[in-house]
């Protein structure tokens, strides 16, 4: 059968399902040049208004990810668990799931990625323990998930090639906005590596892409087709990103507040949303039969701390000085800390989750640009969260830094709170979806 | 005010408006390559989705005739028309529309082009006569429409060049057949000249572009509106191109025909289309009050064919020698005539006239490719037009070619038409658009 960018680009602007050759020649054709950007510009965009179908959908994800680097991990035995996240701003909880799961004999073998935009990134986190390597070989990957239970390492630049060339050219046309196209290349990045089960924690509000509900709920079920369609047991949360999660936004701030919540701690947002991605997989696995005896189960493990020295155990093994974390204050101290203070009574609610993210950038906890240098000493600490109760002259939160401090700092984290009358009682997990 | 790409296709994405500045600022930062190929190819795919409203249509029609060379008029005195054809086969309409509106003193200063496709060129057409020049100075264009009446050239390179811009990636990239695109692409090129009316004739049918009369009819309403916009009377014919226009296909043979037409012959079709577009330019031009009125002069003019020599006089001024016209077939002679011939009895009809239209450019009378030689006397001369009368065995049309003949002719021939049990009597014209 002979293909051509007419035939193909005619059908989807009639509104015709694709079949998977035709996707398959075109994003060939795209990555082998015989298709122009501007002719896949256009290709885009009418997928962008005719949409395509779930089985399109996850043909267009499997010709992504078979684009390039794969992970086999069939060497490792029993059920292998996977999460991931859309990217908020204060997003800890792979630091937390990852060990609570390791401890119930599952693996973790898990590929992350950099900071983004106003959320911060999972290896920029750990690369605040001096030594931790984020790149390791395949083998030595798997060595580390048998030996320690899990593994995270910085996604090969060679994984799913297509959907990197797909998404720059989408970027640079705002064709970003399409479900499909979202859905297929979040899942052509999880899907390299064959693990069972992948809890997907979909932010939705002011911190996070989605900024709807239903369009998350959208976007979740996309993704949860395109698990089914390669035998993966896919859930999604749909967690609320109008606020930050938990009390800290930084780096290595937030590798100690995960290792808190591992040790009995934690605020309840994050120990939330952690405890029910674990216990969604431990129900997948089947190792309980509901998700509330799987809560309970894991509520206890975060009581007794059990499962915080996989956390260790993981970074130590990947080339990590865990022992800077026993002196934190003074190997991650910074020169400034900048209390911002409630100037009225009421309960807190954030109203601008990006721009706290974005305020952690600014004091030194992420880059501009890629040559920019990481402090990974710097961010924000909140002393208070979201619905707690604030009195006038109350510090609502500090921000942490080694730069000179900007005027512009007080009136930035301003922006991003007011203090309301009552207590609203937001939900932190919004839907869970599968 | 500050415009980006961005901003720009978010609001068309949305289906929002686009004010003139944001067309303006969108074409003139692809002219200059600020906005990319491949962003101009998704902008463009946006307007396929979410169309434009007429005002935008406008717009975008002024941004490019603006962005070239326009032609300026204002020198001649009186109601000066134009004419225009979307193309189809066997059109020859320009060549008796022109002189007859000459006839009464209205001037007509006409830009054409070559052939496209399956359809022949107004230019090449004219070329038959040996010494006739397309290309004039705006000076000797205007002064052969003052002595002559008519002027008809070849359009300068530099007209919207936006426009071609435009239409070179629309192309590329599937894109051409949004009715407000091809609406402005259009009235583009015709609005380069500032003449008080303009009768386009919008053919339908197997051998023009637009294949059905919907279709048509929105492409009829949206240039009329463009022409509103700009204080142009702009009418639109449509008419049928299932068939082939007259007798004739080809180059000098066309120019005979429709110098017989002006000589009190031709076929019905032709004069039916003739006599409308002129007698819609007569009452446009306040010369008759109703078109009834107006038709029967024109109908009076052909009988007598005193409009003839207009043609003959442009021709002349142009540096033709119409002296080959009087001897005919010795210089337009070919060497082979191959006629085809009816298998049964019936009434003629064409199925597909744009095989016919590369039936002659396979018998010489077009190009394959730009370096290829036109031979003007080649061509396809109908025996029997449409809706004839025809008997087993009566010559149904003949084959005009100094090629040598080639066996498939015969069948490409035989594809074009069918013969019915009864008469159709179909209309040439099928609506009227103003």
């Amino acid at each position: 059968m002979e293909y051509s960018f007419k035939n193909i680009i005619t059908r989807k602007k009639e509104g015709k399902e694709l079949a998977k050759p035709e996707i398959k020649w075109m994003v060939d054709a795209f990555l082998s040049g015989e298709v122009t950007d501007y002719q896949m510009a256009a290709f885009l965009a009418s997928v962008y208004f005719k949409g395509m179908t779930p089985r399109e959908t996850a043909d267009l994800t499997g010709i992504c990810f078979e684009s390039g680097k794969t992970y086999d991990l069939s060497s490792i035995k029993g059920w292998k668990a996977d999460k991931h996240s859309t990217g908020g701003v204060g997003d800890k909880i792979s630091f937390i799931f990852s060990p609570l799961v390791a401890s119930y004999g599952i693996k973790v073998a898990k590929l992350s990625g950099r900071a983004l935009g106003s959320t911060g990134g999972t290896i920029d986190k750990l690369e605040s323990i001096p030594g931790w390597k984020a790149e390791l070989s395949e083998k030595e990957f798997i060595d580390v998930v048998e030996k320690t239970g899990l593994s995270i390492i910085g996604a090969s630049a060679n994984i799913a090639p297509a959907d990197k060339k797909i998404y720059a050219l989408r970027d640079a046309v705002e064709m970003v906005d399409s479900i499909p196209l979202i859905a297929a290349s979040v899942m052509s990045k999880k899907l390299v590596i064959d693990a069972d089960s992948i809890v997907l924690d979909v932010k939705v509000g002011s911190g996070a892409f989605m900024k709807d509900v239903p369009t998350a709920i959208a976007l979740s079920k996309a993704m949860v087709e395109i698990g089914k369609a390669y035998n993966r047991k896919v859930v999604a949360l749909i967690t609320d990103m109008d606020k930050p999660l938990g009390r800290t936004i930084g780096n290595a701030i937030e590798i100690k507040e995960a290792w808190e919540t591992l040790n009995g701690g934690g605020s309840h947002d994050v120990i939330e949303v952690s405890a029910t991605a674990v216990a969604i997989t431990l129900v997948k696995a089947g190792l309980f039969k509901t998700l509330d005896e799987a809560k309970a189960s894991v509520m206890n493990k975060l009581k007794t701390g059990e499962a915080a020295h996989y956390l260790s155990d993981m970074i130590i093994a990947q080339g990590g000085d865990w022992s800077v974390m026993n002196n934190y204050d003074k190997n991650f101290s910074t020169k400034h800390h900048i209390e911002i203070k409630a100037e009225q009574d009421g309960y807190l609610k954030f109203v601008d989750a990006q721009q706290l993210g974005f305020l952690a950038i600014e004091l030194g906890a992420g880059r501009k640009s890629k040559e920019d240098h990481m402090d990974h000493a710097a961010g924000i600490y909140l002393n208070k969260i979201s619905d707690e109760k604030v009195k006038k002259g109350d510090v609502v939160m500090t921000l942490l830094t080694n730069k000179t401090p900007e005027t512009n700092w007080d009136k930035m984290a301003r922006t991003t709170f007011i203090l309301v009358d009552k207590p609203f009682a937001e939900k932190t997990i919004k839907e869970i979806i599968e």
